[in-house]
C-alpha cells in the first residue's frame, strides 16, 4: 500500500425530503447569496426548484438564479456565470442537477476570485481559492457531490479538461434518492456506468497488497449490479436509487481509492468521444471500457481474473486464467448491453477516420494519459479501433 | 435504507515515518501548547515520542507530558489532565496510542472547558465543545482516530460509559503501521477482533435494503480474515499491518454504517468483563459475540446465513439456512481462537455466580442496550451464561 492522505469534509444529508434543509445549511456554512445553477426545465417541472427557493427564503438567503448548464458543460456559461457572480456579489453555489451542473457550478467557484482565465485551473494551475459550493444531487453518477474534481469543455477547440484540489470539494451535499426516480433509463444506464467505471479506474492498479480497497471496491460493484437492475427494472424504486447514490459517493470520494495508484487512461479517452459525438459520459465509457480492459488484461491477467471471479462471479479456471478473465470482460460488457448502453463508436456515429482526430485531440497538451497501462497516441489509437 | 448524516472531517495522514508531519499539522490546526498523552513506556523505548517533541520543537510548539493511560482507561488520569492542561493552558490534545488512550484525550478535552464533571458527558449530557484532538496512533483497533466517541471507566463504581459527538472527530490522524509490527500477538488480536466486531455491530441490522453498506462490511471483514491471518502469522509485515490499520478506520468512522440502524448489545456487554476481569476489549467481544450471535439468529436467519456464505465462504444449504447460519458463526469463532483470542468467560477468571452483577452494572442508569436483539437484563444474563 502507498503512502497517502485523505481528506473529505464534507456533510452529506442523505434522505427523503432532505433538500427542505437548504436554507438551513446554506447558512450554517456562511452563505448570504447564492446562485442557483442547473441545467434545463426539470428542477422546474418537479417543483424542486420551487422547494428550494422556499427554504432559502425562510432563512432570508439571496439568490440570483443561472440555468442552461448542457451535458458536457461548457465553458461559454462559465464565462457568463463568473460575470454574473461578481456583478450580484454571490458568495455561495448551489448547483441543483447532476456532475454537469455541479462541474459548471465548481467552475465558477474557481473562476470568481481569480484575476486570469479560469480555464488557467484547467490547464495545470494549483487549485488554491474558490467559492464554497454546496450541492443538491439530481443524477446518481458523477461523484462530484463529493469529488475534489471538476470537468468542463472550452468552447475553443472542444478540448475537455479536470481541474483538482481538496478546496473543490463541495461544503455540504444534499442527496434525495427521490429525486432522481423519475430519470429517463438513458441516463440512469449512463450513471450506473460512471459508478462503475469510477470504480474500475481504481481497481486496475499495479500495487500491490491494497486488498482492503479491492474489496470496498468489489464490493460496490456488486451492489451496484444487483441495484443497477433493480432500478432499470423498476426506475420508481426508492431503495435501489438510495443505493445507487451512496454508491456513486463511495465511488468517487477516493476512501476506495486510497493507497493504491489508478488508472484514468479510459476517462481521458472517453472525453474525446462525449465532446465529440455529445454522448453521454457513462455512454463513452461503455463502448471504451471493453476494448481497454482486453488491451489491459496482458499488463496482469490475474488481476483481471480477480475482477472475473469476485466481481461477476465466474468460474476460476486454473489451467487457463486469462480464459477467466476474459469472461469476467464479456459479462461486463453483457451487463452494460444489458442496460441500454451502446457498446460501440459506430453507434454513437464516430468512424474509423475520426480516429486519428481523436487521439490528438486527447494528446494537445496533455502527454500523460492512464497507469495501469500508460497510453501512447498508437496506444488510445489501438483502442479506439477496437471500440468501433 | 434509512435517512442519515454523515460528517467525517478527519485529515488522514498514513503511511510510512508520518509521525515527523506532526508539528506541521498541529500548527495547521491551531495548536500552540499540546499535551502529549501516552501509555506506558513503549512510546519512549520505540523512538515515537523524541520523533514526536522534535517535529513539535521544528515548528516551536510547547508541550506538556501525561503517561500512565491504562487499557480500559480510567476517571482518575482524566481528572488529573484536565486540572494539568488549565493550569499549563494546553490548547490541542495529543494522545499516542491505541483507543484506550485517544480515549481518554478526548475525555480530557471534553472536561477542560466544561464547568461541571467531565463525567456528565459520560451519563447522557450532550457534547457541543471540546478541544481540538490529533492522534498518532499506535495500534489499530477502535477506529477512535475517525469517530464520534470515546469509552472511559469511572473508577467509582467501575462503570464504563461512552460519550459522543461530531465535536470530537480528531482534526488529523497521522497513521504509521509501522508502529504496529512491534505489538504482542495479543494486542494484535485483539485488535483483529475488535475491528471486525465493529463492522458485525453494524452488520446484524434489520434496516432493509442497505445492500451497499452490506458490502462494504463484508468487504472489511474478508479484508480482515486475510490480512489478520496473515499479521499473526508475519508480525512485521508491513503490508498486513497497513490493510488493518485502515481497515480499523473504515470499519468505525460510519461510512460502512451508514443509513441502517446498528446493534451495539455486544459492545455494552462487553465493557462489563473488560471492566471487571481486566481483559482487553477485543477478548471481552472475542468471548460474547458467537453466544450473541446464536442467540440473535433466530432474529433473522437469512441475515446471518449470508454473513456465512458471504464473508465465511459457507456453502449456502438451502433447505436448512440455519444450518449455514450456524456454521458461519461456528467458523467466525475457529478463528478468534485460531488467533489466540479467549471464547470463554471462564477463561478470564468468571464464574457463573458472577452473572446478575455483571448484568446489574450493565443496566445501572442505562436501560437501552441493543437493536437487532433489544437486550432486557434476563437475555444478557442468559447471552452471559451461554459463553461461561
Amino acid at each position: 500500500m502507498d503512502n497517502f492522505t485523505f481528506y473529505s469534509p464534507t456533510y452529506f444529508v442523505f434522505g427523503k425530503e432532505t433538500e427542505n434543509q437548504t436554507g438551513q445549511l446554506v447558512k450554517k456554512y456562511g452563505g448570504h447569496k447564492v446562485m442557483l445553477h442547473y441545467g434545463g426545465g426539470s428542477v422546474k417541472r418537479s417543483g424542486l426548484l420551487d422547494r428550494v427557493k422556499a427554504s432559502l427564503d425562510a432563512e432570508g438567503i439571496e439568490y440570483v438564479e443561472l440555468g442552461g448548464v448542457e451535458a458536457n458543460p461548457k465553458s461559454g456559461l462559465v464565462y457568463e456565470g463568473i460575470e454574473m457572480a461578481r456583478k450580484e456579489n454571490v458568495d455561495f453555489m448551489l448547483p441543483l442537477g447532476g456532475g454537469s451542473v455541479i462541474d459548471s457550478a465548481k467552475a465558477i467557484a474557481l473562476g470568481v476570485p481569480y484575476d486570469g482565465d479560469f480555464w488557467d485551473f484547467y490547464t495545470g494551475k494549483a487549485v488554491e481559492e474558490a467559492l464554497p459550493v454546496g450541492t443538491i444531487v439530481t443524477l446518481a453518477a458523477s461523484g462530484s457531490e463529493a469529488s475534489t474534481d471538476t470537468v468542463v469543455t472550452h468552447e475553443d477547440g472542444m478540448y475537455k479538461r479536470c481541474a483538482d484540489g481538496d478546496i473543490l470539494r463541495p461544503k455540504f451535499s444534499i442527496m434525495n434518492p427521490e429525486l432522481t426516480t423519475t430519470l429517463p433509463p438513458y441516463q440512469t444506464a449512463s450513471g450506473i456506468t460512471d459508478i462503475i467505471a469510477h470504480c474500475m479506474e481504481r481497481y486496475f492498479s499495479k500495487t500491490p497488497d491494497v486488498e482492503l480497497t479491492d474489496r470496498m471496491l468489489e464490493g460496490v460493484m456488486l451492489c451496484m449490479i444487483k441495484e443497477g437492475r433493480r432500478a432499470m427494472n423498476d426506475p420508481a424504486n426508492y431503495e435501489a436509487r438510495a443505493n445507487i447514490m451512496w454508491a456513486a459517493t463511495i465511488a468517487h470520494n477516493n476512501i476506495t481509492g486510497t493507497g493504491r495508484a489508478q488508472d484514468w487512461g479510459t476517462h481521458h479517452m472517453e472525453n474525446e468521444l462525449s465532446s465529440t459525438y455529445g454522448c453521454s459520459h457513462g455512454a463513452g465509457l461503455a463502448i471504451l471500457f471493453p476494448s481497454w480492459m482486453k488491451y489491459a488484461m496482458k499488463e496482469d491477467v490475474m488481476r483481471f481474473a480477480q475482477f472475473a471471479v469476485r466481481v461477476w462471479g465466474c468460474e476460476m479456471d486454473f489451467q487457463n486464467p486469462e480464459k477467466t478473465a476474459l469472461e469476467g470482460i464479456e459479462r461486463y460488457q453483457a451487463f452494460i448491453k444489458e442496460i441500454g448502453m451502446p457498446t460501440t463508436i459506430s453507434e454513437i456515429g464516430g468512424k474509423e477516420e475520426d480516429v486519428p482526430k481523436l487521439a490528438d485531440s486527447m494528446f494537445h497538451g496533455a502527454p500523460d494519459h492512464g497507469n495501469f497501462v500508460k497510453l501512447t497516441k498508437e496506444i488510445a489509437m489501438e483502442i479506439y479501433r477496437m471500440a468501433l
